[in-house]
């Protein structure tokens, strides 16, 4: 039986192990917090903290292999871990990549993806050069992540807003759809595309509402996108699964914004909607088996379950029986212990032939289906 | 969170528990084996015999509702649960009915459901009055299981091989096909029906080679037996999963064999193959959300994952990567830790619109994967 391990015990690495039990794989999970999302599924839980070098070395010289369900762990640790022959997914030298979005810019430069334009910037003094330059977005090369470390400099006077410390200054991209896809690779180099998909703002807030797959593209945008994800993926020499966000203008040209290079919240979808999911998808790499069929079972729209503006505590929900009464609608709720403004509790999936039955059942779910708390936050 | 407990801990609770971790319940699974396939996928493993009274009590009391994946559990204790207000999916009067054979033929007759003619038999002695009634099928009332506690008689001279104790003798059907179908009712009395599967055996050996599903019967023949397994679950006056087992002659009449009030074996299929799967339906039942949708996506086959004759001792698994380079072949591995010769120890399901093709690939697939173990039988 291969041994593998998760660094991280979130919704990912739960989904992740709700799919491990369908293969002979034993699972170890390392995680600070004893009652997160995948503490209860794994074989043997280890209560540590993935950013410790020793803590990450020890837990990983137990297993034949690991992933992550994050990208803020102790990569150094990963490196020794896969000089033993520990088997790591995705490779401690792509993770390098992707955890500095310095990296990460230069590595698109030097491989021709298409990705903003953008300058280096070791300080908030360096901004000042820059007036040409704007609008733009900073992104902190460490540390961000979830939104943090992104800050918007549309004009001059947002200058004091920048973050003084070693980051990205990225062209801003008039941006006319936001896309994902998933890119899967294994051992031997063979690769598997998920359908794109395609995020839904709401128009109001300008908060991401659902996501619907596949995305509606002209099918030369289509392949255009797929090519892209794939170069990303390729180049990234690593074996696992690759989450590539990227954003078309308004004269469909393609940019990569970030990758990601494990499952990912763009991909929940794929449990219901598609023959193998993320999940299944990246068990099969890191057991060495074929890759899965991608393809749709139906078109699908997904939306997360965020925590209810004005309360924390111990999660309550309201609705899910009002959800689970839409055909085809499937709760995913996370069972994490306390609730707070916008953090991710759960989502919901919606398949249908019909893509206006996907539109109307995601907005309807998404004003019944509530996360409370038990205290209300005034 | 609704607390929620599991009498066994095997495959059914196993995938049970998959399922669980899509809602907001906490689990409780109790089995006498620390290293059985469900004992890791709950949030609290208690390790204790399910006939003992004192145990499924104490258990029980520390739940909101409970369920089973196997009969052979302590009903009195149930009873006495059920008395405290903790809800129970079967009913233990139902389960009592299903726990006795006798009784349960009493049952299909009082409803005037189709089952075999029979004789109540209290001792091998009896035996000898129905010359005339033989061939027969001698089955015990209590106690047996999975194949075990069923006797052919066929001729006066195999009384000899009967059982000496309370037990029914039913009248040999001459089977030209045998199904299965799976009925959910919540607790407000509402149904839902999952399609027919049909067992496809082995021409040689006799043995089950793999389920179709669905059925390929005539439609008449169809509703007939979707009413049979309505009528034989709403009379059993439970809320729950019914699996009702069912002959069928080379005139198209339809017998009942024998009900399972819990997942059972032949919906395993549902997992990839119906929107809604046999575990996410008893979970909707049991958290009183609406029924799932019980449509098939595409055909399908499942074939059980047998230990290999000739081997015993730790599971070793070969061919597991061909099967999975199948397309929409999906493999469950139960995670035992010792085969023996006839085992369960997986499944394999197989989805696809084409009929030849699904009986095709399981062929296949039964012979290139197989469970052998660590030690040979001579």
């Amino acid at each position: 039986m291969i041994k593998a391990g998760i660094l991280g015990g979130g919704q990912l690495g739960r989904m992740l192990l709700q799919e491990a039990a369908n293969y002979p794989v034993e699972t170890w999970v390392l995680e600070n917090d004893a009652g997160c999302p995948a503490a209860h599924l794994c074989n043997h839980f280890v209560r540590g903290d993935i950013r410790d070098y020793e803590t990450v070395l020890s837990f990983g010289r137990q297993v034949d292999c690991l992933t992550i369900e994050i990208e803020h762990v102790n990569v150094e640790a990963l490196e020794q871990l896969e000089s033993e022959g520990i088997r790591i997914y995705p490779r401690p030298a792509t993770l390098r990549i992707i955890q500095d979005k310095i990296l990460q810019k230069e590595f698109y430069a030097r491989h021709n993806i298409p990705s903003a334009e953008f300058h280096v910037i070791q300080s908030a003094a360096e901004l000042t050069n820059h007036h040409a330059f704007l609008p733009a977005v900073q992104k902190l090369g460490k540390g961000g992540y979830d939104g943090r470390g992104v800050q918007m400099i549309r004009r001059p006077e947002d200058i004091a807003l920048g973050f003084d410390a070693p980051s990205v200054l990225e062209k801003m991209i008039p941006v006319k759809k936001e896309l994902a896809l998933m890119v899967a690779l294994n051992n031997k180099g063979e690769a598997a595309i998920f359908p794109p998909v395609e995020m839904v703002f709401d128009p109001l807030l300008n908060l991401l509402d659902y996501q619907l797959c596949p995305a509606e593209l002209p099918e030369k945008t289509f392949w255009k996108a797929e090519a892209i994800a794939l170069s990303v993926a390729r180049n990234l020499q690593s074996p696992g699964l690759f989450a590539v966000e990227l954003l078309m203008d308004a004269e469909q040209n393609i940019f990569v914004n970030e990758t990601a290079p494990r499952v990912h919240n763009s991909g929940h979808h794929t449990i219901e909607a598609h023959y193998s999911s993320q999940f299944d998808m990246l068990w099969r790499i890191m057991l060495d088996y074929p890759l899965g069929n991608t393809d749709a079972i139906l078109p699908s729209a997904m939306l997360n379950l965020l925590g209810e503006e004005g309360y924390k505590g111990r999660a309550v929900y309201e609705g899910i029986g009002d959800c689970l009464a839409v055909e085809n609608a499937f709760v995913h709720i996370y069972g994490k212990e306390e609730t707070k403004p916008g953090r991710k509790m759960g989502h919901v999936t919606i398949i249908s032939k019909e893509r206006a039955e996907l539109l109307h059942q995601a907005r309807k779910i998404k004003h019944t289906l509530k996360v409370k708390g038990t205290e209300p936050i005034k």
